[in-house]
Protein backbone atom coordinates (compact mmCIF):
# COMPACT_ATOMS: atom_id res chain seq x y z
CA UNK A 1 0.00 0.00 0.00
CA UNK A 2 1.33 3.40 -0.47
CA UNK A 3 0.46 6.75 1.68
CA UNK A 4 1.18 9.89 0.22
CA UNK A 5 1.22 13.70 1.14
CA UNK A 6 2.46 17.11 0.44
CA UNK A 7 2.93 18.88 3.46
CA UNK A 8 4.63 22.91 3.44
CA UNK A 9 6.81 23.71 5.97
CA UNK A 10 7.00 27.07 8.17
CA UNK A 11 9.70 29.32 6.37
CA UNK A 12 13.60 28.75 8.48
CA UNK A 13 15.92 31.04 8.89
CA UNK A 14 19.04 29.79 7.17
CA UNK A 15 20.70 26.80 8.67
CA UNK A 16 19.77 23.37 9.77
CA UNK A 17 16.90 22.56 11.68
CA UNK A 18 15.44 19.54 13.19
CA UNK A 19 12.17 18.31 11.58
CA UNK A 20 11.54 14.64 13.00
CA UNK A 21 8.37 15.65 14.72
CA UNK A 22 6.84 17.67 12.29
CA UNK A 23 7.52 14.56 10.04
CA UNK A 24 6.39 12.13 12.26
CA UNK A 25 2.67 13.78 13.05
CA UNK A 26 1.92 13.62 9.19
CA UNK A 27 2.59 9.72 9.25
CA UNK A 28 -0.93 7.22 8.85
CA UNK A 29 -1.68 5.12 11.98
CA UNK A 30 -0.57 2.00 10.47
CA UNK A 31 1.54 -0.95 12.74
CA UNK A 32 3.35 -2.69 9.78
CA UNK A 33 6.85 -2.22 8.25
CA UNK A 34 7.67 -0.32 5.41
CA UNK A 35 9.83 2.69 3.89
CA UNK A 36 9.00 6.42 4.13
CA UNK A 37 10.40 8.89 1.42
CA UNK A 38 10.78 12.51 1.93
CA UNK A 39 11.20 14.03 -0.96
CA UNK A 40 11.99 18.39 -1.02
CA UNK A 41 10.94 19.95 -4.15
CA UNK A 42 13.38 22.92 -3.88
CA UNK A 43 16.91 23.61 -5.87
CA UNK A 44 18.54 25.68 -2.82
CA UNK A 45 17.40 23.79 0.48
CA UNK A 46 17.79 20.41 1.21
CA UNK A 47 17.11 17.12 3.69
CA UNK A 48 19.78 15.20 5.91
CA UNK A 49 19.75 12.91 8.95
CA UNK A 50 22.05 13.56 11.76
CA UNK A 51 22.27 14.55 15.60
CA UNK A 52 19.85 15.02 17.09
CA UNK A 53 20.75 16.37 20.86
CA UNK A 54 22.99 18.86 20.36
CA UNK A 55 22.51 22.38 19.07
CA UNK A 56 26.11 22.81 18.37
CA UNK A 57 26.55 20.08 15.66
CA UNK A 58 23.49 22.18 13.88
CA UNK A 59 25.70 25.59 14.14
CA UNK A 60 28.60 23.53 12.84
CA UNK A 61 27.32 22.49 9.97
CA UNK A 62 26.21 25.59 8.72
CA UNK A 63 29.94 26.76 9.53
CA UNK A 64 31.41 23.98 7.25
CA UNK A 65 29.19 24.06 4.59
CA UNK A 66 29.73 27.79 4.31
CA UNK A 67 33.68 26.59 4.13
CA UNK A 68 33.26 23.92 1.45
CA UNK A 69 31.11 25.57 -1.01
CA UNK A 70 31.89 29.45 0.12
CA UNK A 71 30.14 32.22 -1.26
CA UNK A 72 31.19 35.80 -3.89
CA UNK A 73 33.95 33.35 -5.66
CA UNK A 74 35.12 34.82 -8.75
CA UNK A 75 34.32 31.74 -10.60
CA UNK A 76 30.98 31.79 -10.24
CA UNK A 77 28.86 32.58 -13.49
CA UNK A 78 24.92 31.93 -11.53
CA UNK A 79 25.11 35.27 -9.58
CA UNK A 80 21.62 36.77 -10.75
CA UNK A 81 19.67 35.81 -7.78
CA UNK A 82 22.19 36.64 -5.20
CA UNK A 83 25.80 35.57 -3.60
CA UNK A 84 23.48 32.72 -1.30
CA UNK A 85 22.09 31.58 -4.72
CA UNK A 86 24.51 29.03 -6.60
CA UNK A 87 26.21 27.83 -3.01
CA UNK A 88 22.69 26.91 -2.22
CA UNK A 89 22.16 25.14 -5.38
CA UNK A 90 25.47 22.94 -5.09
CA UNK A 91 24.77 22.43 -0.86
CA UNK A 92 21.58 20.75 -1.91
CA UNK A 93 23.05 18.48 -3.95
CA UNK A 94 25.61 17.50 -1.46
CA UNK A 95 22.73 16.79 1.04
CA UNK A 96 20.05 15.65 -1.64
CA UNK A 97 16.45 16.14 -1.95
CA UNK A 98 15.34 13.01 -0.40
CA UNK A 99 15.96 10.86 2.42
CA UNK A 100 14.39 6.93 2.71
CA UNK A 101 14.21 5.46 6.20
CA UNK A 102 12.56 2.32 7.04
CA UNK A 103 9.48 2.00 9.15
CA UNK A 104 9.16 -0.98 11.63
CA UNK A 105 5.58 -1.52 13.55
CA UNK A 106 4.35 1.79 12.16
CA UNK A 107 7.46 3.97 13.93
CA UNK A 108 10.42 5.28 12.09
CA UNK A 109 13.17 3.62 12.43
CA UNK A 110 16.03 5.75 13.45
CA UNK A 111 18.79 5.37 15.65
CA UNK A 112 18.41 7.30 19.12
CA UNK A 113 20.35 9.87 18.10
CA UNK A 114 19.75 11.07 14.32
CA UNK A 115 16.75 13.06 13.89
CA UNK A 116 15.59 14.71 10.04
CA UNK A 117 17.45 18.02 9.23
CA UNK A 118 15.79 20.61 7.10
CA UNK A 119 18.47 22.45 5.35
CA UNK A 120 17.97 25.66 4.59
CA UNK A 121 20.60 26.88 2.33
CA UNK A 122 18.85 30.54 0.86
CA UNK A 123 18.84 33.47 3.18
CA UNK A 124 15.21 34.00 2.54
CA UNK A 125 14.24 30.63 1.88
CA UNK A 126 10.57 31.06 2.49
CA UNK A 127 8.18 28.07 2.88
CA UNK A 128 9.28 24.69 1.56
CA UNK A 129 7.05 21.74 0.26
CA UNK A 130 7.74 18.12 1.18
CA UNK A 131 5.66 14.85 -0.26
CA UNK A 132 5.84 12.06 1.67
CA UNK A 133 5.38 9.05 0.56
CA UNK A 134 5.33 5.75 2.30
CA UNK A 135 4.79 2.27 1.14
CA UNK A 136 4.03 -0.55 3.69
CA UNK B 1 3.43 -3.31 -8.07
CA UNK B 2 6.92 -3.17 -9.46
CA UNK B 3 8.09 -1.88 -12.40
CA UNK B 4 11.41 -2.23 -13.67
CA UNK B 5 13.89 -1.30 -16.73
CA UNK B 6 16.78 -0.74 -17.85
CA UNK B 7 18.08 1.80 -20.20
CA UNK B 8 21.09 3.33 -21.08
CA UNK B 9 21.91 6.54 -21.81
CA UNK B 10 23.64 8.17 -25.21
CA UNK B 11 27.69 9.29 -24.03
CA UNK B 12 27.39 12.67 -22.47
CA UNK B 13 30.22 14.98 -22.02
CA UNK B 14 32.28 15.27 -18.62
CA UNK B 15 29.80 17.58 -16.83
CA UNK B 16 26.14 18.01 -15.64
CA UNK B 17 23.33 17.23 -18.07
CA UNK B 18 19.77 17.31 -17.87
CA UNK B 19 17.99 14.11 -18.79
CA UNK B 20 14.79 14.52 -16.88
CA UNK B 21 12.62 13.88 -20.35
CA UNK B 22 14.88 10.66 -21.06
CA UNK B 23 13.46 9.99 -17.86
CA UNK B 24 9.61 10.76 -17.88
CA UNK B 25 9.44 8.99 -21.52
CA UNK B 26 10.57 6.00 -20.07
CA UNK B 27 7.53 5.56 -17.44
CA UNK B 28 4.74 3.31 -17.28
CA UNK B 29 1.35 4.67 -18.40
CA UNK B 30 -0.18 4.64 -14.92
CA UNK B 31 -2.34 6.97 -12.52
CA UNK B 32 -2.00 5.90 -9.21
CA UNK B 33 1.46 7.14 -6.49
CA UNK B 34 4.27 5.24 -5.69
CA UNK B 35 8.19 5.92 -5.74
CA UNK B 36 10.91 5.91 -8.55
CA UNK B 37 14.17 4.56 -8.10
CA UNK B 38 16.58 6.19 -10.70
CA UNK B 39 20.24 3.56 -10.19
CA UNK B 40 23.56 4.64 -12.19
CA UNK B 41 25.47 1.49 -12.34
CA UNK B 42 28.77 2.77 -12.67
CA UNK B 43 31.20 4.91 -10.11
CA UNK B 44 32.67 7.32 -11.77
CA UNK B 45 29.41 8.94 -12.62
CA UNK B 46 26.54 10.10 -10.51
CA UNK B 47 22.65 11.35 -10.35
CA UNK B 48 21.80 14.65 -8.84
CA UNK B 49 18.58 17.06 -8.84
CA UNK B 50 18.98 20.23 -9.68
CA UNK B 51 17.84 23.70 -11.66
CA UNK B 52 16.32 22.98 -14.82
CA UNK B 53 16.36 26.32 -16.27
CA UNK B 54 19.61 28.59 -16.06
CA UNK B 55 22.64 26.25 -17.86
CA UNK B 56 24.74 28.39 -15.95
CA UNK B 57 23.76 26.45 -12.82
CA UNK B 58 25.30 22.93 -14.47
CA UNK B 59 28.40 24.95 -15.62
CA UNK B 60 28.94 26.17 -11.93
CA UNK B 61 28.61 22.70 -11.02
CA UNK B 62 31.11 20.98 -12.76
CA UNK B 63 33.96 24.31 -11.89
CA UNK B 64 32.50 23.88 -8.13
CA UNK B 65 32.93 19.93 -8.19
CA UNK B 66 36.87 20.48 -9.23
CA UNK B 67 37.34 22.91 -6.95
CA UNK B 68 36.10 20.41 -4.13
CA UNK B 69 38.06 17.80 -5.59
CA UNK B 70 40.98 18.83 -7.85
CA UNK B 71 42.96 16.61 -10.23
CA UNK B 72 46.52 15.76 -9.62
CA UNK B 73 47.46 16.19 -6.33
CA UNK B 74 50.10 14.38 -4.39
CA UNK B 75 48.28 12.48 -1.58
CA UNK B 76 46.44 10.12 -4.47
CA UNK B 77 47.18 6.38 -5.55
CA UNK B 78 44.86 5.19 -7.48
CA UNK B 79 46.06 7.12 -10.51
CA UNK B 80 46.85 4.15 -13.26
CA UNK B 81 43.42 5.23 -15.37
CA UNK B 82 44.15 9.08 -15.65
CA UNK B 83 43.99 12.16 -13.46
CA UNK B 84 39.90 12.40 -13.80
CA UNK B 85 39.43 9.09 -12.25
CA UNK B 86 39.98 9.21 -8.70
CA UNK B 87 38.10 12.27 -8.33
CA UNK B 88 35.13 11.14 -10.36
CA UNK B 89 35.05 7.85 -7.98
CA UNK B 90 34.73 10.43 -5.27
CA UNK B 91 32.32 12.90 -6.38
CA UNK B 92 30.26 9.85 -7.19
CA UNK B 93 29.93 9.33 -3.90
CA UNK B 94 29.49 12.82 -3.10
CA UNK B 95 26.22 13.19 -5.24
CA UNK B 96 25.31 8.83 -5.20
CA UNK B 97 24.48 6.68 -7.03
CA UNK B 98 20.76 6.70 -7.11
CA UNK B 99 18.10 9.07 -6.89
CA UNK B 100 14.19 8.54 -5.25
CA UNK B 101 11.02 10.52 -6.73
CA UNK B 102 7.35 10.87 -5.61
CA UNK B 103 4.84 9.66 -8.46
CA UNK B 104 1.83 11.01 -8.12
CA UNK B 105 -1.34 10.26 -10.54
CA UNK B 106 1.60 8.66 -12.77
CA UNK B 107 3.55 11.67 -13.17
CA UNK B 108 7.09 12.66 -11.57
CA UNK B 109 6.07 15.17 -8.73
CA UNK B 110 8.88 17.09 -8.46
CA UNK B 111 9.58 21.11 -7.55
CA UNK B 112 8.51 23.39 -11.13
CA UNK B 113 12.58 24.36 -11.06
CA UNK B 114 13.90 21.14 -10.28
CA UNK B 115 15.25 18.49 -13.11
CA UNK B 116 17.56 15.17 -13.03
CA UNK B 117 21.06 15.65 -13.81
CA UNK B 118 23.65 12.94 -15.21
CA UNK B 119 26.94 13.90 -13.88
CA UNK B 120 29.41 12.90 -15.87
CA UNK B 121 32.76 13.27 -13.90
CA UNK B 122 34.72 11.30 -16.68
CA UNK B 123 36.86 12.76 -19.52
CA UNK B 124 35.10 10.00 -21.92
CA UNK B 125 32.64 8.25 -19.79
CA UNK B 126 30.90 6.27 -22.41
CA UNK B 127 27.37 5.41 -22.44
CA UNK B 128 25.84 4.91 -19.10
CA UNK B 129 23.73 2.30 -17.40
CA UNK B 130 20.67 3.04 -15.27
CA UNK B 131 18.14 1.16 -13.84
CA UNK B 132 14.10 2.40 -13.44
CA UNK B 133 12.37 0.92 -10.59
CA UNK B 134 8.78 2.19 -9.97
CA UNK B 135 6.62 0.61 -7.22
CA UNK B 136 3.22 1.80 -7.41
CA UNK C 1 5.32 -7.64 0.11
CA UNK C 2 7.95 -6.59 2.89
CA UNK C 3 11.36 -7.79 4.47
CA UNK C 4 12.97 -5.80 6.43
CA UNK C 5 15.58 -7.06 9.27
CA UNK C 6 18.01 -5.30 11.31
CA UNK C 7 21.68 -6.32 11.68
CA UNK C 8 25.03 -5.35 13.41
CA UNK C 9 28.16 -5.17 11.53
CA UNK C 10 31.54 -6.09 13.31
CA UNK C 11 33.26 -3.50 14.52
CA UNK C 12 35.40 -1.71 11.54
CA UNK C 13 38.82 0.46 11.92
CA UNK C 14 38.28 4.17 10.78
CA UNK C 15 38.10 4.23 6.74
CA UNK C 16 35.80 2.83 3.80
CA UNK C 17 35.29 -1.10 3.80
CA UNK C 18 33.71 -3.70 1.23
CA UNK C 19 30.54 -4.83 2.89
CA UNK C 20 29.06 -6.39 -0.61
CA UNK C 21 28.61 -9.75 0.73
CA UNK C 22 27.49 -9.13 4.04
CA UNK C 23 24.64 -7.40 2.54
CA UNK C 24 24.02 -9.71 0.10
CA UNK C 25 24.03 -12.92 2.78
CA UNK C 26 21.16 -11.51 4.37
CA UNK C 27 18.80 -11.27 1.61
CA UNK C 28 15.70 -13.59 1.48
CA UNK C 29 15.17 -16.54 -1.00
CA UNK C 30 13.04 -14.08 -3.87
CA UNK C 31 13.21 -14.36 -7.66
CA UNK C 32 11.36 -11.02 -8.48
CA UNK C 33 12.30 -7.76 -8.63
CA UNK C 34 11.99 -4.88 -6.14
CA UNK C 35 14.26 -2.40 -4.00
CA UNK C 36 16.53 -2.82 -1.15
CA UNK C 37 16.97 -0.09 1.38
CA UNK C 38 20.02 -0.31 3.38
CA UNK C 39 19.89 2.27 6.20
CA UNK C 40 22.58 2.91 9.07
CA UNK C 41 21.07 3.97 12.24
CA UNK C 42 24.40 6.34 13.16
CA UNK C 43 25.02 9.95 12.59
CA UNK C 44 28.91 9.28 12.74
CA UNK C 45 29.30 6.37 10.07
CA UNK C 46 27.78 6.80 6.58
CA UNK C 47 27.06 4.29 3.04
CA UNK C 48 28.12 4.50 -0.23
CA UNK C 49 28.56 2.78 -3.06
CA UNK C 50 31.97 2.75 -5.15
CA UNK C 51 34.63 0.80 -7.25
CA UNK C 52 35.22 -2.83 -5.57
CA UNK C 53 38.48 -3.67 -6.95
CA UNK C 54 41.30 -1.36 -6.62
CA UNK C 55 41.93 -0.98 -2.04
CA UNK C 56 43.55 2.56 -3.35
CA UNK C 57 40.47 3.35 -4.32
CA UNK C 58 39.09 3.02 -0.47
CA UNK C 59 42.27 4.44 1.19
CA UNK C 60 42.18 7.64 -1.14
CA UNK C 61 38.64 7.75 -0.43
CA UNK C 62 39.54 8.14 3.47
CA UNK C 63 42.29 11.05 2.27
CA UNK C 64 40.25 12.70 0.34
CA UNK C 65 37.00 13.01 3.18
CA UNK C 66 40.22 14.22 5.38
CA UNK C 67 40.82 16.75 3.24
CA UNK C 68 37.27 17.68 2.56
CA UNK C 69 36.41 18.21 6.21
CA UNK C 70 39.71 18.40 8.39
CA UNK C 71 39.98 17.99 12.09
CA UNK C 72 40.80 20.43 14.64
CA UNK C 73 39.57 23.65 13.42
CA UNK C 74 39.11 26.94 15.07
CA UNK C 75 35.64 26.87 14.08
CA UNK C 76 34.04 23.73 15.29
CA UNK C 77 32.60 23.87 18.83
CA UNK C 78 30.86 20.69 18.79
CA UNK C 79 34.18 19.27 20.14
CA UNK C 80 33.82 17.40 23.68
CA UNK C 81 33.55 14.12 22.10
CA UNK C 82 36.90 14.15 20.23
CA UNK C 83 38.31 15.65 17.73
CA UNK C 84 37.08 13.34 15.11
CA UNK C 85 33.60 13.45 15.81
CA UNK C 86 32.26 16.79 14.06
CA UNK C 87 34.24 15.73 10.65
CA UNK C 88 32.10 12.75 11.54
CA UNK C 89 28.79 14.13 11.72
CA UNK C 90 29.54 16.22 8.61
CA UNK C 91 30.99 13.51 6.37
CA UNK C 92 28.12 11.09 7.06
CA UNK C 93 25.05 13.85 5.67
CA UNK C 94 27.60 13.89 2.63
CA UNK C 95 27.64 10.01 2.05
CA UNK C 96 23.98 9.72 3.55
CA UNK C 97 22.58 7.02 5.85
CA UNK C 98 21.23 5.00 3.10
CA UNK C 99 21.31 3.28 -0.10
CA UNK C 100 18.48 2.49 -2.43
CA UNK C 101 19.44 -0.50 -4.68
CA UNK C 102 17.49 -2.28 -7.53
CA UNK C 103 16.83 -6.09 -7.06
CA UNK C 104 16.16 -7.91 -10.07
CA UNK C 105 15.50 -11.77 -10.18
CA UNK C 106 16.29 -11.59 -6.44
CA UNK C 107 19.81 -10.23 -7.15
CA UNK C 108 21.05 -6.85 -6.11
CA UNK C 109 21.54 -5.26 -9.74
CA UNK C 110 24.68 -3.46 -9.25
CA UNK C 111 27.09 -2.63 -12.03
CA UNK C 112 30.65 -4.79 -11.96
CA UNK C 113 32.37 -2.47 -10.16
CA UNK C 114 30.38 -1.17 -7.83
CA UNK C 115 30.39 -2.37 -4.16
CA UNK C 116 28.76 -0.96 -1.31
CA UNK C 117 30.97 0.72 1.42
CA UNK C 118 30.45 0.75 4.80
CA UNK C 119 32.11 4.70 5.80
CA UNK C 120 33.45 4.57 9.48
CA UNK C 121 34.59 7.79 9.98
CA UNK C 122 34.78 7.76 14.23
CA UNK C 123 38.66 6.38 15.54
CA UNK C 124 36.60 3.87 17.76
CA UNK C 125 33.02 3.59 16.13
CA UNK C 126 32.16 -0.06 17.74
CA UNK C 127 29.61 -1.99 15.94
CA UNK C 128 27.02 0.02 13.80
CA UNK C 129 23.54 -1.11 12.93
CA UNK C 130 21.81 -1.59 10.07
CA UNK C 131 18.30 -1.91 8.68
CA UNK C 132 17.48 -3.76 5.25
CA UNK C 133 14.28 -3.39 3.97
CA UNK C 134 13.16 -4.94 0.53
CA UNK C 135 10.09 -4.33 -1.16
CA UNK C 136 9.28 -6.87 -3.90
Amino acid sequence: MVFQKEIILPAYKRGFHLITDKIEQELPDISDNGILNIFIKHTSAGLTINENADYSVREDFETIFNKLIPENQPYYTHIFEGSDDMPAHLKSSLTGASLNIPVTNGKLNIGIWQGIYLCEFRNNGGRRKIVLTLYH
